[in-house]
């Protein structure tokens, strides 16, 4: 039997993505997932910022994750959309995303996440997700 | 007096996570933007698939960019929010969002944007995205 | 074997909902349905336009019977959630949504609808829809 | 100086369409709105639950309202978009709509809201909306 924690630190391993975003798992616990990303230059807009795709993109594993933590035991997930407002420059040294399941279905979960900027001791809200999540068998 | 499109070039060569993900513009026409992104392994999630939020990060650069392309000299835009469904895995030796708007406000505008990925002379939708855009004064 | 015009039509008749706000169906084509409702002021918002959420249900139906009009014989169509953009205040003398599949899947369909607001023989864009449809067996 | 909460009343009670969807503002505090719509079958959908529409429609008028109860004095809001999650079939005596204001910008406002089902003593979530509102100038 394996466990739900380990099976989503297996499968972030594997997403290159997050490794070139500077993105790393924070907390897995079932139902909830935290992701931290570093500012890195290489991730920004044009006015200096982080690029709002770079912080929706730890937002979106992070749901999927947060699915996955509490889907069943040789299942998977997929991302069938997601929502996304961005509510501040994404200023920081680094950014925390913070999802959490809000309804874990047979076929369909819904998750939502929030994502917030840290600089120093402070956290400010910058982005937050509301995405729709499919569990489908995993391939054998 | 500025070149629309001149002005979108100038933006999107200074957003530092275009060149991360291997992006580029293709296209800038009033109220059209096209960006293409080659597939590369760094951008890929546990299946090998480029990951929604590369693909994500694309489409929301394009519908800023249509709804620049179309603002009134010296103002900025910026996202206020977008969804996106992913409708087919990213598969594909490279992929091109197509951003056009759809209404263009004094304040908030709105673009719709499609991202296929392209095998050969095939090319497949894989997500769309409707984004709200507000138009804001440059800086000076 | 049913007909697919004549299932929406059938599954419409039965949305008492429709009734209430004065809705009918104009046109269903496989993968494209038109839905419209007259202005009525028992309808109308704070500012004397039709509600948004007046708006919104008649391009859910929409949605719902687009995607309903290719599903299998046997299957039943639900709505997984759905986007609105407002782009006017609507204002007019009736409404028409018009909704299409841009994605038929096996389980999950992707539609988008834009309702327009009619005065005389001018049509003006209100708003649009980006809505994810799950088909289920229908129940027996 | 008005009160914000007599404000949020007095212009809801100008909202007909809730008096047609027999809907009633149940509570109004300083960024938290409370809805509540009796079932009524002529708001019911093909299966005899309550139209998602119905349910969005109160989702949004307490998104706004929420929005309204800490806008500036003669200032106005604006539904610019919502996106709403079907989580169950809206089965109930009555549904509350509770909206949050997440983040009161000048321009932009983003409120969450969560509607549920009501039976009994037992309440079910049914729906979820993140809506984005833009404050304007109210008209004098």
């Amino acid at each position: 039997m394996s466990d739900p924690s380990q099976r989503v630190r297996n499968s972030f391993a594997q997403q290159q993505f997050m490794t070139t975003l500077g993105a790393s798992l924070r907390s897995v616990k079932p139902g909830a997932v935290e992701i931290e990303m570093l500012f890195r230059a290489e991730l920004t807009q044009q006015d200096g910022f982080t690029h709002a795709g770079a912080i929706t993109s730890v937002l979106d594993s992070a749901c999927g994750y947060a699915a996955l933590s509490v889907a069943p035991e040789g299942a998977n997930v997929l991302s069938v959309e997601f929502k996304v407002n961005l509510l501040s420059p994404a200023v920081g040294e680094r950014f925390v995303a913070r999802a959490l399941v809000k309804r874990a279905g047979r076929q369909i979960s819904v998750c939502s996440a929030d994502a917030f900027a840290v600089r120093g001791k402070e956290e400010k809200l910058v982005a937050t997700m509301l995405a729709t999540i499919i569990t489908v068998p995993a391939k054998s």
